[in-house]
Formats: C-alpha cells, structure tokens, sequence
C-alpha cells in the first residue's frame, strides 16, 4: 500500500515537472514569437507598437488561452498558482534578474553614418546630464514624493467612497495602503518613450531630462514602497503618527543611503580586482568577476535588508564608470553583449509575463471604482510632479524648460517593469491583490496608448525631432560665445557641479581605481607618497601628456574645435561591431558618464590597432 | 490575532528571504573565490588541479563551515533542506543550465603562436573522429551498458553481503536499483583529462577516441539511468521479468532516438528560420532565437517525456553544423560569447555545489561497505569496458589501439556532473541516498586523483605529448602513400562512413539549412525542382566555383597540400579576438565537425575585412 503511494507521488510529481516543463516551454515559445515580430517590426519601421508592447500582447493572448481553453484540469489551476507563488514570493529569480541588468537598460541605437557623430552625441549628453542634474535630482525626489503623497491621498478618497457605500470595510484598507500604492505607482518606466527619442534624434535636452529623472525616480519609488512597507504606527493605523512617520523618512533615507553604499562598495571592490591582478590574461574570469561582483551587491543589500535593485543599479552605474576600464579589450566585449543580452531577454521576459499575468493570476479584483479612481490619480500627480516643479525650476534655469517641453514630460510618465515588480511582491491580502490588478491595467494602457502615440504626440507639440547632436553643439556654442562673452561665466553657471565632480574623479577616483588619469603622486599631498606610489598604475605615468579628459574642463569654443579634430580620427570602439549590421543596442549604463571615454582613449592609444588582429 | 499572526508569518518570509540571499551571497563568493584561484593557477601553470577540482575544494570548505559553524539555528538547517529540495526536486534549474550548455563544454586552448596549425587541427580531428567513430560508438554504447551491468552485479553482490550481515533490509535494494546505480556510474566525465590532453597536445587519436566517447557516452548513460528507472516488473520485483526487460530495451532505443529527433528538429527550425528571414540585420534577436529555441529544445524533451540532456546535446551538435553558419558576423560573435560563458560559469557552479553538498545535504547515508564495493565495482566495470572492447575493436582496426592508449583510457574514467545530477534527481529513499553519498565521493575521489594524476601517468605510459598536428598530418600521410600507392584503397578504408555522411550533408543538408553549398537545382532530381529553386539560397549560386568543402573529400596528399596554402591565407576566424592576449577557450560545440568549417568559408569570401570596421 505504501508503496503504491510512493508511486503515484512519483507520478504526481513527474506530472507536477513535466507541467511545468510545459508552461517554461509556452513562455519560450511567446519570446520566440515576440523576436520575431520585434523583427518584423523593425524591418517596416512600425513605431507604434514597442517590443514590450509585443511581449505583452503575446502574453495576454497566451494567458487568455491558458485561462479559458485549459480550465478544466486540477492540476493546471495548481501550478499556476504555484508558478505565481514562486514569482511573488521567495524565488524573485525573474524579478532579480530584470534588476540585475536594470543597470544596463538604458540604451540607444546607432545607425550606420553617424558612428562620429555619436561620439559628439556621447559628450553632449554628459555636459547636458550635468547641466540638468539640479532638475533631474529635483524630479526624481521631490517629484516622486509628490507622485506618491497625491496618489495616496486621491486614492484614500476613492477608499472612503468604496467604504461609504459598502463595497469595502474600514478596517481593510488604510491610509499607509494607500500610500503604498502611490509609491508603487511613482515608479514611471518611459522605455518605449525613449526608444522613440533616440530613433527620431530628439532634442538632446528633453531626452537627458526623461532619462535622468526615470534612473532615479526607480530608485526612490523602490526605496519608499519599501519604507512605507515597514512603517508599522504603535496604535491605531489611521492616525497620524508623528514618531513612526519621521522613522520611516529616516529609513528611506538611510536605505537609500545603505544601497549606494553597497553598490559602489562592490564596483570599487571590483575595479580594485581587476586592476591590481593580472586577471586581463583570462578574459571569461574578469567577464564572470564582473558578473558575479554585480550580482553579489544586489544580494548583500537585499541580505543587509536594503534594496538590491538600487544597489545594483549604482553598483552598475560605478562599474561602468570605472570597472569596464580596466578590463581587457576582449572582455569588455564579451561584458557588454553578455548584460546587453541579458538585458534584452528580461525586458521581454516581464513584459510578457505582465501579459499572462493578466488571465493567469488566480487572484485578481477588479474594482471598476478603484481602478478609475487610480487612473485619475497617476495622471493627476504626474501633472502635480512635472508643471508646478518646473515652474519653480525655470525660476532659477538660464535655459528654460519649454512648455512642449513640460507636456511632453507629462505625457511620458509611463508605468512599467518596476511598478509590476513591487505591486507584484506581495499579493497575499485583498487590498494587495486589487492594488496589483490595478498597477497591471495601468502599465497595460500606459505603454500602449502613449507608449504607441509617442510619435504622434511629438508631431503635435512641434517638438524637434532630427536633432543633429554636432551641429546642436556647434549652434549652442556659437550663440553662448556671442552673448556671453565672458566664458568663464558660462562655464561656472552652467556645470559648477560637473566641476567640482570632475576635478574629484579625475584626480583621486579614477587614479586609484583604473589605470587611467594623472600619477596620485602628483595629486595627493606629499605625505601620502608611499601609499600613492602603491596605488598608482604604472601606466598612468606614461599618460599624463596625453591625457584626454582634459576635453571636458575646455570651454564651449575648444570643445566643439575639439570634436571637429576628433571627428576624423580612426575610430575603434563599442559601436565599431554593429557596422557591418547596421543597427545595434548599446547600454548607457553610466548615464553616459563613461563609455565613451574609453573609446577616445582606445582611439588616442591605438590608433590602427585592429583589436582582432 | 490574526493580525499579529499575518506580521509574524511576514517577518518569517522575510527572514526566510534573506536567508536564501544569504546563501546565494556565499554560493557567489565561493565562485569569485574559485575565479581568482583559477587565475593563480593559471598564472603559476599548476596543472596537479583542475578549475572544477578547485571549485568542488570551495564548496567542500564553505560546506564544512556552513555544517559546523552555523548549527545552532533551526531556520537553517530548515532552509539548507529547502535548498536541497529546490535542487533535487521540481526546480532543476541549476542542472538544467549545466545541460543546457553541455553541449558546449568541450573546449580546447589555443595558444597565440598556432593559429594556423588549429585550422589543421581542427580539420585532422574532424578526420580522426570519422575513421574512429566505429571505436567510439562501440565505447559510448556497448562500453556504456557493459559498465552499467558490472556495476550493477557487483553492487548487487555488496548489497546481498549487507543484507547478510544485517546492514540492509531485503526488500529495500532491489536489482534494478543496482542497475540504476550502475546506470547513473556509467556517466564518464573526463573534462579535466581532456584540458590537460588540450594543452600538453596529446596524441590526436587518444583525444579523438576520450573525447568522442564522454560526449556519447553521457547521452546513453542519461537515456539509460531513464529507461531503468522507469522499469516496472509486474509482479516480484527481484525475479527476471522478460517482457518488462525488453520494453525496457525499447524504451531506451525509443527515448534515445526521440531524443535526438527532437533536438534536431529544433535545430533545423531554428536554421530555417535564420537562413529565411532577415533576422541577422539585428543580431541581438538572432542570439535570443538561438538560446531560445536550443532551450525550448531541452524543455520539449522534457514535457514529452524524453530526456532533454540528450535532446539539448544533438540540438547543439546540429545548430553548430548548420545554424551557426547562418548567423551574422556580429551575432556569430555574440552567441559564442555567451554560451562560453554560461558554460564556463555552470561548470563552476555545479563543481562548487558538489563540494558544498558533502557537507550541507542532510540525509548522507555513508556506508563503508558500499562505498567500499562502489568503487572497485566502477574500476572493475571501466576495466571491462575498455580492454575487452577494445581487443576486439583492434581486430579489426588498421591502426591498433596501442596498450599505452588503453591504460590511459582506463585511467580516464572520471565521474562528473552528469553522475552526481542523475544521482540527486531522487533522494527520497533511503538507498537512493546511499546512493548519492557514494557517487558523490566517487566524483570527488576520480576529479581530484585521477585528474591530478593524469601529468604523471601521461609520462609513466611514455604517451606522445607536444604533437604538431601539421607535422603529425603530413607524416601520416607520406606514411600512407608509401604504404598503399592506391590511394582510394586507403580512402575507402578510412573514411567511407565519412564519405556516406558528407556526400549527404554537402548536397542535401548544408544547401536546405544554409547558405553554403551547391544548389539543391544541381543536386536533387530534376522533378523537385520547383521545392529545390524555393530552397535554395540565392548565394549558393554564385558559391559554387569556390565551393571550399571539397577539401574534404580529396586524399591525404591533396589535404596536405591544400594546408600548406592555407596556412598562409590571411585568418580572421573565431580564434582572432583572442590573439591579443593569447589565451582562450573555445567551445567545440559539434565534435569538430562545422565550426572550423566556417572560418574556412569565411577566410575566402572576406579574405580582408576587419570584421569591426
């Protein structure tokens, strides 16, 4: 008798694999499809619909099928509810993995004839970050604390109306509930927005605006989702608890605080690694040292009970940064392809699950009052985020942000993978499960509808599109240099910050940390000798003459000179493989405050050097 | 109450959470340990320890640490089972990379100073492999089952010898739970033995033979381990059940043969869905199709019930052939990076598991005579396979397999990843853990002895090491003409089954699934010409005058010849990107048989470009 037991809990258990041996096999299948419409899509220059667009409506589609041709069987409903349990709770495997290369995510397509004007492109773009940073910071803070205070209180009134006329109990669902949702829901996610900007080569301005402000509004709606979870009031929940409140601000800001601290602690672990050992002989060891440094810091942060992803995504920010430098020709290709892949697959990956998730979750409410109030909400604060910060901002810029400028960030505030993720993590009560069913409808119908109407919208707001990137610099430079004559005073307004940061890396971080930059003997006062001398590449002796960073302390005038010469320099860099194609993704993992650095040094050193050869 | 239990329950995920970061966080340090000491090996030129033996050493360690240091905490040791089950039990997703990339695994150094004499190597291997593959089949089938049923009666004798002195029950070790163990011990893994035969430049017949016999004979070991697991005797189970014995047999010619059906499938939907489609104008898709469909490979299999090892091995070994050869420059690049790397980085993990297991996995059974009676019945039955097989294979071989080969063949028969994954596939029971206690010392045991050894045995046997593949041609073939004037004796003998399959795959296969060879208008009866003029790739027409395959079906003089020129051609191949630091590993995903091809191809068609300009 037991041992017929035995075996059917074999059989049971065989089934139970080869089910899910099954459902892996069905999610393979939606990706393939998904490729090769992504294909299809491109090669007819289709924009109104995104690859994760495509994944999602595959998804949905499955999951449809899944839900109503396949409802029968017992087991089926089991193991989905299984495969959902182990995406929602412990094994976040899938969710790490997109956090993993959230890093890299950000990326830009080069097209064939314009392989120096990128590199123009690259510069620009660091000035304009550093330009914008005050805004960037102010939209990603600021903005999001907003998003998610209006959200929250709009929300809680659509709670007090759903309690009013019976639809919930009071005591279901409280204000820190709300809160919660309208920090999940701050997390804006504008991918296809930015894809479209870089196809269309859109203002420079506007598109370091978005990108800066989606970076870190992920990282500040993670951190408060998570310190708003934790806030535990001593008494009654919906009073206001003074002490509790200023606990979970400290919070954030000490898990915002831990996080940076643990992703830049790895990367500088990591750049020390590859730098004092002689691993460059072996590239698959610094590509797999990389990997795995990378993927550590997400896991002593969450271990440490910090955020992995905000871990990872400074840790990749700093490995791009200084890291990737070190590494040996070879090895930094393979690096990039591996996490531009991984990369890839993730993103289609959970949009595609966003699209099961819509049939295939057991559990979902649909609360027809609670999703219109949620979507008056998100639209609501992101206009309370962008025009009111951007009139106090334009008060102190000398360049203003336009008012098509200002729509054009409204209409951008798309929803996405990391608003899925944390609404995702805990489904377990009722309010939870009608909170993720709502941030799934709206991630749904942001990146459709404006995900599809981006370029329509750009049309309509007469926003330029086409934007040359060296004549947009050589334009800027002409018209400053004759208004102001005092350049100096240009150049103190407009990048102080940019400055002090440069001058800071130039000298210390990166002499320590890569082999590039001046001797720390020449920079670190006296006494420090013996230790500069210990940490300094012997490399970077050889370098001082030609040291080219210089390029970023010039003025607006030499800069433009400066790429003209460039300009005409053979070159051998990141984007040198895609030119047989044509077309490829490059991750900006540095908010493009590395890369191309490398790539004029590699171009300064070796000039013919064929890397293959 | 319930709410107190609800935060409880909460904080224990959490906990539970962290724990499992915790413990990855340890996994991830223990392969960035094993990294940095692979490279201090590499650098010092160790060779007494293999990377694998170094990793299985770490975890070997950590788990020590993890079992004896951290004892105390229940939540521990109730997760360390968890990690266990995870891994035994429904989630094999860390054997599954390992098999994923199985295919892959074979790799080979290249040194700077020998690009040309790989290109000779390369194709004197895929020769050597065709005119020993009666050799190798005979070992990896034959050799396989003769080692399965030794195994499984000495075993059997030990287990009648336990129950005797009262150690086992009766009922609890039947026969085919010895046949199962001797299945799952048939499963040779000499990946250490072959590095070294790699680097040292072993006798290219001794590396053909080993190398030709692991790959098959894991598939048949897999297949076999499957088909006794699954034999279910009617009535008694310890008498001999005839009919229950044949469906056994045909289970495992039905897996076998399904298996490869079903890999290869995939891999020519995956060659016609490159050769048809525009796909390689965006590379990265190209890649994702290609991991995809290789992995939706292993997954058919194994919804259908057959083994996805062995599906995902033939699938690799075809797309390599084929599919690879269809892909983009860039994309080609892209693909072997990463499953160098998947491969490189499971390899690692499933070592470093091993070590971690000895001590961390809970329900050891060590049993000293078991143990004891495991390993003389794998030496006795690798003894069995090697020198009765091969006295009959020299009887009728041209070039005899020498006594030094056999020795070294004997001592070749390490136990590996496939061993200790078919073995903790089934933990449940009581012997199935006897089981795995024994055959995970018995890896231990042959990776650290056998696979330090193998330096000193090579000079103890007096076997050819440091042998010029060009020179070894060259002497070989003015040996043979010497010989035998007839060349199309000698032809004839050596390679007719090479012929049979080449004749084929040149005209049939290669023009359906690629871009290469002579149009299938010129090759298949005049009647299928409309099929043929659809099929035929619009470059194959112009190929057919530089038709470069043709190399292999002259005679040794002409190959000899047809060397001498093309060592001197300008190379750009997949060896290149590693000239700049001088050493790489290569994956050899088609035992020789495409890769190299391509690089050929691709020498005459771009004899200059500069893949990245």
């Amino acid at each position: 008798m037991e041992k017929l037991k035995k075996y059917v809990s074999v059989k049971d258990e065989d089934q139970f694999y080869h089910q899910g041996a099954v459902e892996l096999l069905v999610f393979n299948f939606l990706l393939i499809l998904t490729i090769l419409t992504i294909w299809l899509f491109k090669n007819h220059r289709f924009r109104f619909l995104h690859e994760t667009g495509g994944a999602m409506l595959y998804g949905l589609v499955m999951g449809l099928i899944i839900q109503y041709a396949t409802k029968t069987s017992d087991v089926e409903s089991g193991t989905v509810y299984e495969c959902e349990k182990l995406k929602s709770g412990r094994s976040t495997l899938l969710i790490n993995i997109t956090n993993q290369v959230y890093e890299y995510q950000y990326k830009r397509e080069i097209s064939h004839h314009n392989v120096n004007g990128h590199q123009g492109n690259a510069m620009l773009q660091k000035r304009h970050f550093f330009r914008n940073l005050g805004s960037i910071l102010t939209y990603a803070f600021l903005g999001t604390a907003i998003s998610c205070i209006i959200i929250g209180l709009i929300m809680y009134g659509f709670v007090k109306a759903m309690v009013h006329i019976g639809q919930l109990k009071e005591w279901e669902f409280h204000f820190t509930d709300c809160l919660f949702f309208g920090s999940l829901m701050s997390a804006t996610d504008p991918v296809t927005v930015l894809a479209i900007f870089h196809e269309l080569h859109v203002d420079t301005d506007l598109y370091t605006l978005l990108f800066g402000e989606s970076v870190l509004n992920d990282a500040v709606a993670i951190v408060l989702t998570y310190s708003i979870s934790i806030y535990s009031p001593k008494e009654n929940p919906n009073t206001f608890d003074a002490a509790a409140f200023f606990q979970s601000v400290g919070n954030f800001l000490g898990i915002f605080a831990g996080s940076f601290a643990m992703g830049s602690s790895y990367a500088i672990v990591t750049a020390l690694l590859t730098k004092f050992t002689k691993l460059h002989e072996f590239p698959m060891l610094e590509t797999g040292l990389f990997f795995l440094l990378s993927w550590s810091a997400f896991l002593s942060a969450e271990a440490a009970g910090l955020t992995g992803i905000v871990a990872v995504l400074f840790c990749g920010v700093t490995q791009a940064h200084y890291t990737y430098n070190n590494l040996s020709p070879d090895s930094k290709m393979r690096t990039k392809q591996l996490f531009e892949f991984m990369n890839f697959l993730a993103e289609n990956v959970i949009f595609c699950y966003m699209g099961l998730a819509l049939f295939t979750f057991q559990n979902h409410i649909f609360n027809p009052l609670f999703i219109f109030g949620a979507f008056v909400a998100v639209f609501v604060a992101r206009a309370c985020n962008i025009y009111p910060l951007t009139f106090l901002l334009n008060l102190g810029r000398k360049q203003k942000i336009a008012r098509n400028f200002q729509h054009m960030m409204m209409f951008s505030g798309l929803r996405g993978a990391i608003a899925f993720a944390l609404a995702i993590r805990d489904t377990e009560s009722q309010p939870k499960q009608m909170m993720f069913t709502t941030a799934l409808l709206i991630v749904l119908f942001t990146v459709w509808v404006f995900g599809g109407g981006t370029t329509p919208m750009l049309t309509w707001l007469q926003i330029r599109v086409g934007v040359d990137p060296d004549e947009d610099l050589k334009a800027e430079a002409a018209s400053q240099s004759a208004s102001n004559p005092d350049k100096n005073t240009t150049k103190a307004e407009s990048a102080w910050l940019f400055r002090i940061w440069y001058s800071f890396d130039h000298k210390y971080l990166k002499p320590i940390l890569t082999h590039a930059g001046p001797p720390l003997t020449t920079t670190l006062p006296e006494w420090c000798n013996p230790v500069a001398r210990l940490l300094t590449s012997p490399s970077a002796y050889g370098d001082q003459l030609k040291d080219d960073d210089t390029d970023y302390i010039i003025n607006n005038d030499e800069l433009t000179e400066n790429y003209e010469s460039s300009a005409h320099m053979p070159v051998w860099d990141r984007t040198g493989s895609t030119q047989a194609t044509g077309k490829e993704d490059i991750h900006e993992g540095d908010l493009g405050l590395g890369g191309y650095k490398l790539q004029l040094e590699h171009t300064a050193h070796q000039p013919q050097m064929n890397p293959l050869a």
